[in-house]
């Protein structure tokens, strides 16, 4: 017998909710049998929405939350205050085994201290990293940290190293994916403090294949699979991805419009242009994990559609299906017990 | 009389020398009367090259530099050892008196600590850093520090702002300019420990117009003028632009020819295409100066051709007749002045 995953949904959280976090949920069920998913939020609301799809009943719940917690609150206090909204309710699910994961497209604040409060850490783990695809030339590379602990030490460092390698070789298919660390060189001696007391550790590993730096102009064309930084410099790299990005294209069809000859060729190249652009497009390759939790937490982008939520939600399934936690856990205690 | 500005360019530096730099040197002083460039490097090679054109004779002069830096030599080393190599007699001339400005494409390493330890900072300036015009939807921005000085503390950071702030408005005329900090959040207790230091001591300068912290999404956007971090994040700002740029324009490329419809239109949109990459494309805007420095020093892309030397050039005019060096130097010492 297949085994469920389950999954509580954040319905309240993001610009677009509760409408797109149903629709995802439901694109999500129809495609797949072994999974069932928690609405969490306004019950009426959500019930509103639901009544609109066809679904098998038995793979949609609507889970009672009457709060919700807005963007600007700060983290913290939202967490200790809200006690029946969305997110708090959702992790408490998590932590007490009702679902394997949680996703929101809500506060990333409250979402990355809910995780480590409410869900917690997996022994061992010191700052669970948020992960999240970018594209590549390639295809998709992992970087962690992007968000979640600033300021942090190269023991950090080394353990997001091994998760996003665990992460990419088993939940995107990667055999023996390559890490490299975010630099500002590409030799071993370059680098502020952080790096230079990383590199070496790095450079030990066995159980990780490591590259080496990877400065930032080779992260776009896929030079390491697991691109690994603290977290202003990874929140700084995935927001500047996608502001380039959007100037770069909204530059283009501005272009594209100020000829009549441009604008017949616009025309023609419509089809080619979409494809490409869809394959840059972030929100195809759904949320962002926070790793090293007792149980999957994933942020989607605030912004996020039907299709991010859907993608989002069907990597849950593979998340708990290769057991990536039980691997997070083994290779972290491992270490634990070497290091005594 | 107009007064003339006098460059000194490293004939020898970067992967198009001498050709390229020859070729941008005769390209500005045919442009501008009242330069002088003085060509750093290896005599025979360069006046082999200056045959080929035609220009002003008392506007180009060869200075003989017998040794050339290599971009993997240890900058301290080369800059020690080599006393007659391009950079260290092209420095020496500015801090003689006898240039105004040096110009390189040559090892960064190499311009960085010749520029500090040759040239020498304006009496007052803590670290000069590297600054870098980016291309954003409404123009340029001013990125500072792209690179020369990781682990920063906020007083450096402080004076990039005024730094900044003075060129910006001064060399490229904006008026006003607005200037905010590289920040993981619009939020001023958002952060990590150096920009929660650095923060308040920007919101207090009377003399800038600080609008607070900048995400880097907002950087393509051209939400700032002036954009103040520390060389580990400007550094990885300025390559990420650089490669999401070119691998984004590739994919679009390579999307162009995927059908016969879609070549049929990229035939149409060429001339428009062409023209909005050349407008977000970073050699366009010149070299990156080193600023605080007793004197001028300029380093342009070790890929830089002709245009960009050229272009380079010319701003060592404007940075003259500007009087930026004093302007700096008034700024900074008003400061030590009201601080003691």
């Amino acid at each position: 017998m297949t085994e469920i995953t389950n999954i509580a949904l954040d319905a309240m959280g993001g610009d677009n909710a509760p409408s797109e976090m149903v629709k995802g949920a439901v694109d999500a069920v129809r495609k797949e049998p072994a999974m069932k998913v928690f609405l969490v939020g306004q019950k009426e609301v959500i019930e509103k929405e639901l009544a609109k799809y066809q679904f098998q009943k038995e793979q949609i719940e609507v889970i009672p939350a009457s709060e919700v917690i807005e963007t600007a609150e700060p983290p913290v206090n939202a967490i200790r205050r809200k006690k029946d909204s969305s997110i708090v309710v959702g992790m408490k699910m998590v932590k007490a085994g009702k679902a394997d994961a949680f996703v929101s497209a809500g506060s990333s604040g409250a979402i990355l201290v809910g995780g480590q409060t409410l869900v917690g850490r997996i022994k061992g783990v010191e700052r669970p990293p948020l992960a999240s695809l970018v594209p590549t030339k390639k295809g998709v590379s992992l970087l962690l940290d992007c968000g979640a602990n600033v300021d942090a030490r190269s023991s950090h460092l080394v353990q997001f190293a091994k998760m996003g390698s665990i992460y990419m070789e088993h939940v995107l298919g990667v055999k023996n994916p390559k890490v490299g660390i975010v630099n500002i060189g590409a030799e071993e001696e370059k680098g502020n403090a952080l790096v230079k007391e990383t590199f070496p550790l790095l450079k030990e590993l066995s159980e990780i294949n490591f590259t080496g730096s990877v400065e930032a102009r080779e992260i776009p064309h896929g030079q390491v699979d697991v691109v690994v930084c603290e977290a202003f410099s990874g929140n700084i790299i995935l927001k500047l991805y996608e502001g380039v990005g959007a100037v770069l294209i909204s530059k283009v069809k501005e272009g594209l419009m100020s000829s009549l000859r441009s604008k017949l060729g616009a025309l023609l190249i419509k089809p080619a242009l979409k494809q490409t652009l869809k394959a840059f497009d972030a929100s195809e390759y759904g949320g962002a994990p926070l790793l090293g939790l007792n149980g999957l937490v994933v942020k989607t982008h605030g912004s996020a559609k039907a299709k991010e939520v859907s993608n989002t939600l069907l990597q849950c399934v593979t998340f708990k299906k290769q057991k990536i936690n039980e691997k997070i856990r083994e290779c972290i205690q491992t270490d634990a017990v070497s290091a005594e």
